[in-house]
């Protein structure tokens, strides 16, 4: 049985994540999300926030299992006893990155290999930065993130501007 | 069983290739290696002396098998029952190629992806036109392509020096 | 009045060219398509049958002219006394190209600019020649051409395995 | 009539910003410069101050207005009328990130297009944080800006370093 | 005699700095190493720590010298009387990045100029960020520094993480 | 002593080629020219020609000397007693091919080094394919070259349309 991880932030999902979500659990037996839980960053929604709103979202992909992690993704593949680590490719300025990340995760951990899939021509323009950027200045962001996860984001930053008056 | 095809010329196959080869081969179930039998083009060996490299220096990997195609990759994919096509990336211009080449094929086939493995650190600089062009100016391929391959080359190449005089 | 050329060899004109075309026409008062006659290539269209398709499938567009041309196109702009040169990107490695020739024609001409108009996401994987090739193969190429244009590239693709006959 | 914006921080306005706006100003009819008020960024110069200086530098050019806007740049495009969004490209990271707004943009609004000019050569390795150091290191910005940029920008420099006494 | 300036953070050393710094070490009579003084970053050693780690990595090395400096490359480069700036590359972000840097110093002093050397293969995804955040992490530097720069990165990974207490 | 040497075609040599024999001759003791024999190629110039021609250009620069060889780099640059490879980058997908060819030359041979001179800006469209696409055109290739260079180039682009009489 082959298990690959896909980490990342997902802070919120996008359409872009499920897209490469669908396609790798197809190619792999087992799927499992890891969602970061990077202590420099400020992100909009909790680690717990985040990993919710992915088992929403990917609740009828059977072979896919959400999970947080904090620390090394190689550490996080090997504890998942995964064969690869998936990383979906936006960009050649992501390439570039992704390779040295790739690379490095290599030379720390031989066992595990990346595996790219590039993003859908539809998706290729779209971050969750891009996503929380439109939504702060009223953007529609509905082509962006599934309709649960719009509410989601809405709703977060109702309170923020709540909470600065 | 998921199944992958790892398509491209292979004139002649390197250590590189070879790389990939093994690497892909741990990632899922069965791994076609497709010999690309381009008209267009004026290899140095036949598609069936490059079949017969293939199946020489993958003999011991036993979920490897070797064919030879002529048209579209995703025809060659579907007679496979292929899920996944597989490409190495060496480098940023190669990305770009291989993205445009992906996405075509998904608008052709949507049931075939496209995974993308890096080409390990010490292969980056090695493509098959560096091996013949090398061995051509007298220059040792040692350190490019295994003992098998490099004897194959040499003795071809002197075929069509003799056959110049 | 502000009048652009799109110079190119559309060997044939695709969807991609035809998104550029549209949207150059509403910027620009009046859009002059200008097909190279290229005496180094051998195209699979002659300049008269390519200036007769790209007629055809800009029909309904009133501001567009098409007319050929040999040359440099810092020429042929001057001829048409246009204020702009427009080309269409697809990727990174046609901006580094296309930056040098935007580079070598404001050298040689001050007064002549050009503007880059980014292809659509959808049309982002595809060529003159990817249709030409996909075609060459049996593959369908409805989503790269008008009907008309696939008609003419069938025709000729039959004409030409006619003669080999 | 064709109106274009031309969207920017310009703290300050830089030589290689008022040679895309020259250029621009050649291609539409009326050109209106969207300086933008970015309330996550800590500027120089006020947008008030940078709007002053863009008028200053642009005052010969009859058909070139300066506007602030705060928020998203199809929504200032449409405030605007405008037919198309100029942005100036200096090199190939810029291209990328700009080639996924533009996208983005389009994703939003398909009325409003990007067009992209290239920077001269003379002004590739110039930006707007390049002056800032270079005049915040005592270096002579005489080559980047106008000499009234320059006065304004040694002046506001003075200011800061007086005020940490 | 000819000599040149290798400038940079060294945040700390890496293999990939010293073996750029063996390299140039080789192709100029005299090089100086030039530590970054920059007041905007909190770096993780101080400059007099980073020189003294450069000094002992580099004490083999007859003709390197360690310097700090603050401001300007070019003005650094006067000072010491050098021909030249020498600049690793590891990959095409990097290069855009330092071809900026390199054109921005010639139109600043036209007497100094850039050269760049390419880091190793085994190096290239190696970068200072990497070496601290994989220690952050508990993961293994030995890969990365030499063990006297690995044994002073622990050390004060473990004052800071003391400190927190 | 260091000794450099700078490779390449210089069919014919531009500006941009000047450009950087004169700023390479700065850093080294000793630079020699090695004019590529390329028999795969179908130059305009005879190499004959091109070592006269760079002769004639380089003549007021004392360190330098110009000699034309076949095969690989590598032996030319072992035969030379060079420590160094001198190579102009213009671009990114330059920098790329040229990162290859520098990494399989120390793969080689590690006793030689690649050092990379960027070309100054005014010259980072220009090649020597330029120059003669220009020049069959019949524009003006007075900012690419040399008088002297020029004038040869049109003899011989003359001689060749006689020929064809």
């Amino acid at each position: 049985m082959k298990t690959a991880i896909y980490p990342g932030s997902f802070d919120p999902v996008t359409l872009g994540h499920i897209d490469v979500i669908k396609r790798a659990s197809k190619l792999f037996d087992h799927l499992i999300i890891g969602v970061l839980n990077n202590r420099a960053k400020t992100p909009l929604f909790s680690v717990e926030e985040r990993v919710k709103m992915l088992e929403e979202v990917t609740k009828d992909i059977p072979n896919v299992e959400v999970k947080s992690f904090a620390g090394l993704t190689v550490d996080f593949a090997k504890e998942c006893n995964a064969n690869a680590v998936v990383r979906g490719l936006r960009a050649i300025t992501d390439f570039e990155y992704e390779l040295q990340i790739a690379q490095l995760n290599r030379v720390m951990d031989t066992s595990i290999d990346t595996v790219f899939l590039t993003t859908s021509l539809e998706y290729a323009y779209l971050s969750s930065s891009t996503v929380k950027e439109v939504a702060a200045y009223g953007g529609d962001i509905s082509n962006f993130v599934t309709p649960y996860v719009a509410d989601e984001v809405h709703k977060r930053l109702c309170e923020r501007q709540g909470s600065q008056v």
